[in-house]
């Protein structure tokens, strides 16, 4: 099996969890589930979910067990980028290249598909941790790494910084500790929250921690480039918005050259963070393919 | 102690209990800690927590133990305020008093405000299941009674239902399944976890489950007269909003008298779950203060 194989072997079982787990009931708040419906099944890539599950076939762990945390990430991640999408935040309109949650379901009930999926978030973890009679403890302390790496110590946080540094121009360090906490701290999260579940030793802990961080902040980097360089049709959202909205980024900050030499040097420190793990092949592909993506 | 030293009592633990645990760093993302902050400080009446406190001491259980979970609900309870306030929702200007969130901080910050409050809930709780070493799953079903009451089978729900409602009559039926889920689920919650914390009998599960679902609506029967007949000084929100936002409500679909009849037989209901409980003296006169407040 090549990497892209593997890698649409994890998003495919991702898919149909999903699938099976959101349905729209027929009740009067059916609309509630079809907007959460909308918006999670448009196609993402599915990477947060795709890393726990990497990461729990490399520490030999169950993926079933990680599977609702797994998703949990996604159904978060899908929450923010609807509320980050809405007019009064970035006013998207394409998103994964269909039109944006509010653009389809207005903006209140955009809203509440967002509330709506950070909260079912958290009931499949509980689920999860009521399920598992021997050891809850260890399931409720991934929930809390994921809750943690979501709120206000962590992505809320980020795209608190992210509002204010519009319009004024921010310093490197600001707009690293913006990332950090906007995009990196779920990319981290899925990863420790995987580790913690599969009972990783301190060591390799330690090492995938510091792949995770490395990782996230190339996923911004190359975010910055593609919407710069990115092509709109292979990248599903409208480009050069970051120049329109004056925003501060690696490529506004350092320039675009440097943004690609501080990408590959970012790329070289998660995979070498892997070097003394078994079996993290696909864990270093994959920090590869974020910097290779084109959408 | 009289009843209103006695809800008082409960209410200033909350507020200390809350006081000391939203703070506001000296952080590059300080003002999403104001936002959650000023909302979170704005006065409310506590009703919920103080449900949970009372349902805790009626039962003799451990009230630092059920303090974590009465917090997260006016977490939960305020972020739903901020949301339910927003321009493209409700467009309240002014909340217990106060300009909303949004009127102060801009939209997008009240929305992530909001966001991390909801956020900010499930940490508390899963702290809490972290923290009991003995009976963490006692306090994950709590945490679960109370997500579930939040989200798209509850309090979501409830205000989707009331968007959809909007300019369109809904009958009887589809108003009480509205605010069964939108005030009446969260409210039902506050008193079925602390029941669930404390380990009540299965009987005193059932009379407390009937007393929380006549307050539930008897708390929304008597908004609905206050928007009617409130005095907006006392209420601190502005009154004939749901005339003006051609919203269905147990005054337009009753009348006014007809809602006012409804109340009381609701709050005769409420009392008479308690019949066969002990020490339920505050709970019963609590039913009556929902029926009698003026804000």
């Amino acid at each position: 099996m090549n990497y892209i194989q593997e890698y649409n072997r994890y998003r495919n079982l991702v898919e149909e969890w999903i699938k099976n787990r959101v349905k729209v009931p027929d009740l009067p708040e059916k609309s509630l589930f079809e907007a959460m419906r909308y918006s999670l099944t448009a196609g993402g890539k599915r990477l947060r979910p795709v890393l726990s599950l990497a990461v729990c076939d490399m520490l030999g762990g169950d993926m079933e067990g990680v599977m609702p945390f797994a998703c949990a990430i996604e159904l978060i991640h899908t929450y923010s980028l609807i509320h980050d999408d809405l007019p009064c935040m970035d006013n998207d309109d394409f998103r994964r290249g269909k039109p944006t949650n509010h653009k389809v379901f207005g903006e209140a009930k955009a809203i509440l598909a967002g509330d709506a999926l950070l909260n079912t978030a958290c009931e499949l973890m509980l689920d999860a941790v009521l399920d598992d009679r021997d050891e809850p403890l260890n399931k409720a302390a991934a929930a809390r790494i994921i809750m943690e790496a979501a709120g206000a110590s962590g992505m809320v946080a980020g795209q608190v910084i992210d509002l204010e540094s519009e319009d004024a121009p921010v310093s490197l360090d600001v707009l690293c500790r913006m990332h950090r906490l906007k995009t990196g701290a779920l990319i981290r999260a899925s990863i420790l929250s995987s580790a913690r579940l599969c009972r990783a030793d301190e060591r390799t802990w330690e090492a995938l921690d510091r792949y995770g961080q490395h990782i996230g902040m190339a996923f911004q980097i190359k975010d910055d480039l593609l919407d710069l360089e990115g092509d709109a049709a292979v990248t599903g959202k409208s480009t050069g918005s970051d120049e329109k909205n004056q925003k501060s980024t690696f490529v506004t900050v350092l320039g675009a050259k440097r943004a690609k030499e501080l990408l590959e040097e970012t790329v070289q420190e998660a995979v070498k963070a892997l070097d003394n793990l078994q079996n993290a092949g696909f864990l270093a592909r994959t920090a590869a393919y974020i910097a290779e993506r084109e959408g």
